[in-house]
């Protein structure tokens, strides 16, 4: 943006030119901070963590395992027919007093359960895959792994009531959910829990007697919402178990916990006024990329702070806007819900665009901080610790190149070897992570041991060896020779005219 | 303080001078260590270690819970029924024989229970919070997160006794804590515990069936001390329970081990004579600082050096004093509470100031161990390495600057992304911890993919390879390149007269 | 491969033949991965996972212990009894309703079990050691570590069956397994179990009763095969439990996930396609290997090239030979079976073997990958890199020798002094693998402070010092000393003509 | 030891001298560790574990606590009943079958039970410690800390017998014993326990009923030992429980695998053999050394290797008279033992000093390795690595005096601050190891930030940040810059004759 002014006139002015632009540029970097500051909080922490931990580590009655340990479908049913429906409905005080009618319906007396909870399951047919020619025979079903293709849509059990029918994606107004395995369509068999524990009660014992989970069940979403208004957030909860093809049940939660209404208390209003000058920053810095770019055409997208700056004011504006919507889309949920409080509301998409929008804030200011490097060229040092980063960058990436076949054939090598047996190199991306991970030293050797006794450590200690030991160092290798370099250079030319002599010489007078 | 005799003279003089200078400050430094050895031991260690497993390991006879892992209201008086009750009360032996009279009232049968045990609750008033509009037909009770000026001061339950009208900070004599999610004043509602563990029970039941803790619950304070004669020390217990607005309860605990009664047995005595002759040394280098100062003025305080010695000498007087203090205190606080046996004693302002006691001497040792640096420059691989910190001195601030923003960068980007789901990004504080934990190996990589499977990783794969790989490996540059030309240098110039060839000559006489 | 035709041409047409070599060399590359990519998948890690913990983390009802877990021959009892006669036989759905006759026989009502599961017990023999004379009088039976040699093989207990009378490794077709401690021979003392849960109880009553495991014992292994028709995957279980002769029971397990039937679905078809096609490949580049060999005799293997293209021919020939052969094994194994069902189908040796493959296989692909950077010296920065690795590797070697003498004789005293103690240290190679990983920071301290309160810390304390600061700071020193060699050579000397101009040219073209 | 021939004449003659005497040392050095690997098996460390497991791991029936998580008197009763007599005596099959009267006291039904295992107790005296005066009324016994100056030599209890009288270190033939928190004395009170279960249990109820233990108890050992003939090894067990005075109990446990016979099986004599040969090396290297020192004088105590031969030869001749001293000793213990079955064998002397011994030939072994380096000095290489680490070893020198008094300063301050708090801090010793271990990244900071929420982790990014940033990498560059010099330096020089080209020139030949 320094670009905008024509600025072969002499250094000094150049040098207050900078400066106001500086100066502009931290008043909108404290803004930023402000709002962003709002987002995120320890309550926040605390709320997920009690939630999480209310549904999550509660023990099963006889067995002691927890939705976190569940492995089988018979766990399912122990996990809603207990943790759930005591984490869900609080009916008594801890003197087994019951609650008064108004106290009802809410999660620790604290959290008010919105609607109701509601239970989905998606299925596949059956002779969905080929089963081998000997065991034709023998084996007479067979249920592959999800997919929208296969999924199955007969009625099924009792062949009435949402429960047995199956629902589309459409009229449930769902969406897709990414789980450990598949992503799984948002449609299904749902079934509707109650607003009191003995009716859901009743709910389960019916679905659990008739089979409603069977050898076809490939996940069953539990969705509900509950709603603080004493810190007036909500908690969008979502526990999914996949039950995979291969027998067995994998859990798996999100816990998000949002701020869908924004403007409610003193706080929420200052926030705003700053939302509004933050709007007002981001035209203004609009128009000005906009002017540089006639001026500048292609040249313009050559350098990397031009970018920064697209970048980060596309980013603002794409959650400016999401921002108005989410506040109108609430309202509506909202009246209709409280209109119709025995409906189960959906909170899922807001959520998670929710999240997604918190991300996206959270990249701009991290981009907004980098773009600080822009203007801080104050004195010798930096300049050294700059130029040497941008002479070894060419090196570095040459390297980077080399670094990364080998690391990368590691991974494969990994992947292929340990993938059936460890977790940590259970996918390709794992592995990636895996070998990250030991060179900081947080690795299970052990694992890796018990997968394959001879290529388990002569993998580790070959991996310890050149990437830790040889690789590494060579990257220390190129930075220290470029510094060296660098600062030779630097001492032998003449100073340019710097900002801290700016500084120094209005402090000297 | 070399500085206090004029060094003009010879080489020699000033050589013998350095000398025995640095015999006293060795013998100071030597009376600090001794004094401060004495204020820890290996002993204070197991017996803070012996009661916190008491009681915060201790299991609730159903759940198998501990305090530790306490989530719900209930747990909290599952805790106080049973373990609490078993770790206060040693009513018998493992024989079931009872105790003598004379041996009721001491935890383990060794820790006199000091007084009696208090209860103490801090509530927040109904409607501190704003409701949303959409939600005030619904949700008519609003309690908000704990602070000062909403804080509930109107009788209820019983609406008698201390346990149900509010006692101020000041009838209490009590003081502020700082809990993990806010900081808690001193008043509260009070029940005192007995003296036998029977009607102990008999109070709590009470509390229970009139629901003493409700919605507006924000803390509950269980404290106590125990006195250990054997050993001559206090141990002055806090058990916090937090309830925040969230629903759930944070449980936290302190277990301060002091030594508050401090001159009983003979190397007591020792240590005081100790303590003398270092207040004297203190004297003796107050009064040659001060002298110092007069005749220097400012240039004083442009030395590091100065600075440690005012920083030492500043903490050695407070300590001495508040060590005067102390014991004056404790006897007075002693001798009142052997009269009434049945009152709570409150030891936690006492306690708090000792342990920051403790860490002031412990600082100043410490920075008398850095000042050992001024007089060793004994020869010339020490001042090739202190010239070589000196003059990389000002390349490693510029570069950690560098370093902080980028790295500060990464902690908030963590802290707004991670924040409402992961511990160690639960606050900005953490969030720097955590970076840094992470460049030594130390965190835990699969709650960070369990946060955000995509911004997780990515995020933990910027980060390393920024500042583990790129901004680390720059650090050693400058370091490697400072020290190669400061080698050069000091090889090429002469030899100045160094103390080690004053030791050398003296020996080859 | 470059050498088989004659470049004594201009330069322009040696880049040419190196660029198709290298385009085609890339096709063969991306046929191979494409291989290997069908070889693992994320479902196999979960089919393993599902499966073992299944059998090894379920709990036994009395002593909530697990199989992992398991100490003693009483154990063994709990396990077989209880976890894995319900992991093995599901009779019931969870709603108590017995399964349909076509549903009997699967594990998680999905996983087939194949025929009948097997227990194997292998003895030695009494007085199979000598006793010292001082103990002969009161020690009359003694049974030493096994061997082979010392194996008994005498009827015991009821003297009949397979359970009771010995059957050679022959008449079982049984192969040896590598167990924690000896390695057992294939024969032994055989139960069968039966297909349905009550009779295989009272199979196990009996030998409980009459003492089937005793003194002589030293393992005992649980054999069966699952297939899962969903997914087409086998699932070949060992359980092994060692009796050492020191009392007590070591746990083990195998979990074999593995596709011995590979051409089943459409996506199989195409693998098998891209085989035909590597196969091709595989016989290109013998042929080549063949002539190139011919034309440069003993001088062919000196180049490192050369060396890697040979080994990966050679694998790829052998893995091609096995696929061959276990299409036919399996088919064979498979129609016995499912004409005898009530007999124990022996997929141990098969799955082992397949695991093997599988390795290969994996191994081969890195090689490929690494070859890649024959093909890769573009640009200056990859002519530097690799230049520095040549030439340090001479230092680098004359360290390493150096480096792993220091290396070993630090393993040799740890497991001198700790093996007895610390798992870590229990074998000689466990203390080269821990060495190593005290390097990354992966390692219990506690254990080695608690094995000996003295050598312990010093150990480590020399070990970090000497290794961690010491050597590999010169491991350092000599790449980053060598990467300025090698960086003022290049930029001295003239540039050769590289494969990146060529490209340059033909862009400015 | 190469100074003892005059290699004045021609190089050649010297290096085959060198050689020759290279040769001897290697078969030396062979001998030296067929020893040593008959010393230590992984069937050593499995027996081990299994005895550790059995003691340590099992659960009390009612708390399900286990010995290693004991924390009361009460704990202490409910091991001894139940974990300790179940782990002593297998008088059951695992059919509920008794035992033959020939299979009674074998643990596992592997291990003989030598003797009979004791229970030993030591007190402190009542007032051994001053009261404070304000509480002189109120706590009228005081015990404190144990030491052999105020142990209670009383009787007490019922008065009679060795449990309830005093027995002295003497008359006991006992040694003292470092515990956790004190060294105690050999003395005390005993209970011996029987060769019966029910007989046993009989003797613990009686101590139990009669408050064996009472408030002056500070610690008691259970011991015993047994013997496995199939693997001819012992393990003697010393279970320890202290009580520190300020209540609550201390577990620690030793077992120590010894083969404290040596000369069984056939192996065993091939290990004799080679431990001849080893003592006439010894004796011809004696011989060696003496006629040196004769000859040098003190200059032969100036050379590293002069003192390391020494250091070998002096402790091989210390460990061939103990093991001597051993095999006679254990011969005269075993026929008492078998005499007089109903009394306690004392192992716990020789068991100690066997494990010193294996630790003192294990450093044996080390430091011959380490003498290795003496004769590799082959090539270039080789005496770059040596002469760099030889010229910047005073750099080094000083820089780690340096480094130490930081390094020492901050576990001073780290005890001093969270000593009381945390374990890793809890004596100086292990705030050093602490230290040093954060290096590499094994820490907990939790702990840290539990003990003091500001100087917790202030203390922790100041230690990182000083001695992991900036003294770690001064490490680096001194070594770097001097591996530079030194490579510089031998560029520039001629080589000397070296051993390596002997070889290369007679293989040229
Ligand atoms: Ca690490």
């Amino acid at each position: 943006t320094r670009d905008t002014e024509d600025t072969k006139g002499d250094r000094e002015k150049h040098v207050k030119t900078t400066l106001r632009e500086l100066v502009v540029y931290f008043v909108f970097l404290i803004i930023l901070c402000v709002l962003t500051f709002g987002m995120t909080s320890t309550t926040m922490y605390y709320y997920t963590k009690v939630m999480s931990e209310l549904f999550l580590d509660a023990q099963f009655p006889d067995t002691k395992n927890t939705f976190r340990g569940m492995t089988t479908m018979m766990d399912f049913w122990r996990f809603v027919e207990t943790p759930l429906m005591d984490g869900l409905y609080w009916e008594t005080w801890y003197n087994d007093r019951n609650v008064t009618d108004s106290e009802l319906g809410y999660i620790f007396y604290e959290n008010k359960l919105l609607g109701i909870p509601r239970l989905r399951q998606l299925k596949v047919l059956n002779n969905s895959c080929v089963v081998h020619d000997d065991f034709k025979k023998d084996i007479t079903q067979c249920y592959d792994n999800y997919a929208e293709s296969i999924e199955d849509k007969n009625p099924f059990g009792k062949m009435n009531g949402s429960a047995w029918t199956y629902n589309t994606e459409a009229e449930l107004d769902g969406s897709s959910h990414a789980g450990l395995i598949e992503t799984y369509g948002g449609g299904g068999y749902i079934a509707n829990l109650a607003r009191k524990k003995a009716e859901s009660l009743e709910i389960l014992k019916e679905l659990r007697e008739n089979l409603w989970l069977d050898r076809g069940t490939r996940a069953v979403f539990i969705d509900f919402t509950v709603y603080n208004a004493n810190i007036n957030l909500f908690c969008v909860v979502r526990l999914v178990v996949e039950f995979p093809p291969t027998g067995g049940a994998i859990p798996q939660s999100s816990f998000r916990t949002v701020k869908l209404i924004r403007y409610v208390s003193v706080s929420d209003f200052f926030v705003l006024a700053c939302e509004c000058i933050f709007a007002l920053f981001i035209l203004y810095y609009s128009v000005e990329e906009i002017i540089e770019i006639k001026r500048h055409r292609l040249a313009y997208f050559k350098k990397v702070w031009n970018i920064l700056d697209i970048l980060v004011i596309l980013i603002s504006i794409v959650c400016i806007a999401f921002n108005v919507y989410r506040t109108i889309a609430v309202g509506d949920m909202l009246s209709t819900l409280l209109d119709t409080p025995d409906k189960f509301p959906d909170f899922e998409f807001l959520s998670y665009w929710q999240v997604q929008f918190n991300s996206a804030v959270a990249i701009a200011v991290f981009l907004a901080w980098i773009k600080v490097f822009k203007y801080i060229s104050f004195n010798k040092t930096m300049t050294q610790l700059s130029s040497t980063l941008a002479r070894c960058s060419k090196d570095l990436a040459g390297f980077a190149i080399m670094f990364f076949i080998i690391f990368l054939a590691f991974a494969q090598l990994g992947y292929l070897i340990f993938g059936t047996q460890v977790r940590d190199f259970s996918t390709f991306g794992n592995a990636i992570f895996t070998l990250f991970r030991i060179i900081l030293g947080d690795f299970n050797f052990h694992e890796l041991e018990n997968a394959h006794r001879v290529l388990g450590p002569t993998y580790f200690i070959l991996y310890v060896f050149f990437v830790f030991f040889v690789l590494l160092n060579m990257f220390l290798a190129i930075i220290n020779d470029t510094y060296s370099e660098v600062k030779a250079d630097i001492a032998n030319q003449k100073n340019e005219f710097e900002m801290g002599d700016y500084f120094k010489r209005g402090y000297d007078k």
